[in-house]
């Protein structure tokens, strides 16, 4: 069997069930972002890994200004997910010898720009070389509080809220106020598009869920099968309980008239009838046929 | 001008040198590992990141369970270089979907007993495809005392001691050892050769040096030539204090007695005459032509 035959999920699972965490480990594999105990009684350790690919993640044409740009803010837009503050960032770069260093240093300059819009330190990194095509993977490390600490597992029967919009900013902000005003009981950053993404969020909170298709926000020009299906939203996916909702609804306009939070469906108690069928979204290694 | 062209530690240099650290950055770019500042008033918090590229750092005919291990050791390494506690670590695969799923759980499996040799938790991950060849990004996260940080830059003019072993299991119970019982003033790992590293440790510690090459540890049928111009050793450099070199000879023999301590030479006050030109190291980018 081989990779193309298997999702990334899948993969992920088989792979990591057989890794034994150690008792300090709170969020693990399968979450936006690990969170960890440390000695600090007050905040948890946040950590995260991601990349991005030549060919797979942007063009090789692509301006290496945005590719850096993208390489930070993924893995930031899954300390959204986690209300969590990133600070540190280590950067790895595999680049084939051909590449131009005038690339290279425009490319450093987006990851920078990209840091710098959320105060993260790049701490460190490393260069290959590779006979492949050029890849980016960075890691970031940060803090959650104890008590603001969100994963995807919490989500309880209720409401479902999703907010889009079409710049690609991590809601590092946004995520962090939720969760000072509000009890957010799951969350998580929709990187592979909410047909993929929400079925993953219900499945970690073992409840069900239903989409309210014709209250989904739709990009100009798009149909409402690519809102479901397309991936790199970057945006949150979070589930508050009914009663607060409506609090919710009315603070956020306040608070970010420009920005718009849509309540797209609801989370119910799991039953088989409960899961809608959606549109799939983009899974690693497997391209819908 | 093409990567080719400049070494990755010219590159690293240029690229970083415009990244404004945070005040928070103790050791930065061009160490072993990145130390920084935390609420944790004993410890400090400690980064690596590292990597390997089929057909730059393993044969793509290699043993899974062996690619796992040398991914992991290798940040590991820097780790023992920083007399640091690893703890956490954060794995990125990347692999053509043409991967056999079974040569991933094995290198899982290396992966993962290597962590577990240090007490090390695999903590997230991710999974990309790629046109090219497997890549695995491997990230550590742990912690080292304020009192036993050691860096590259902390070298005098003095003794400097090489071990040298032929198995690849990072030097963390050794390198803990020895900053718990003697002040090591500069410390790193030797990945890239002797040739290359020890220049860039008298370089950071503004130090010339000089090596005695009688006394150099050569692998039986190798050639002093290879003894200093080949990677991949693993093995600690450090410098302690000419006074302090008969006390540490002594007890490193009672504590490490099948791993040989070697005196290799001394750092000396800077000035050009104190650099002996020696054999390249590995470069990465720039081949010895």
């Amino acid at each position: 069997m081989k990779l193309r035959d298997i999702g990334e999920g899948r993969l992920l699972g088989q792979v990591f069930s057989r890794l034994s965490l150690g008792k300090e480990v709170v969020n693990g594999l399968g979450d936006d972002c690990a969170v960890v105990e440390t000695r600090d009684h007050r905040n948890l350790l946040v950590l995260k890994t991601d990349c991005v690919v030549a060919g797979m993640h942007f063009l090789p044409t692509a301006n290496a200004l945005h590719v850096g740009w993208k390489a930070m803010m993924r893995p930031l837009s899954d300390f959204a997910a986690t209300s969590a503050v990133p600070q540190f960032a280590l950067i790895t770069l595999i680049a084939p010898e051909k590449t131009k260093v005038e690339w290279v240093e425009r490319l450093y300059r987006g990851l920078s720009r990209a840091a710098k819009r959320f105060k993260v330190s790049i701490v460190g990194g490393e260069m290959s070389g590779t006979p492949g095509p050029v890849a980016i993977s960075v890691s970031v490390v940060g803090f959650v509080e104890r008590n603001r600490s969100v994963s995807r597992r919490g989500g309880k029967a209720g409401g479902a809220l999703k907010q889009k919009h079409l710049q690609f900013v991590p809601r590092i902000v946004e995520s962090r106020w939720l969760t000072r005003n509000f009890p957010i009981h799951a969350m998580m950053d929709l990187s592979d598009g909410l047909g993929a993404d929400l079925p993953r969020l219900a499945k970690a909170s073992r409840v069900g869920f239903a989409i309210e298709m014709e209250n989904l926000p739709v990009a100009r020009g798009a149909k409402i099968d690519n809102a479901i299906s397309e991936g790199e939203d970057y945006e949150l996916l979070f589930a508050v309980s009914r009663r607060e909702r409506n609090r919710l609804l009315r603070s956020w306009q306040k608070k970010f008239p420009r920005l718009l939070l849509t309540r797209i469906g609801s989370l119910s108690q799991l039953s088989t009838r409960n899961h809608q069928v959606l549109p799939r979204g983009y899974t690693h290694f497997q391209q819908p046929g």
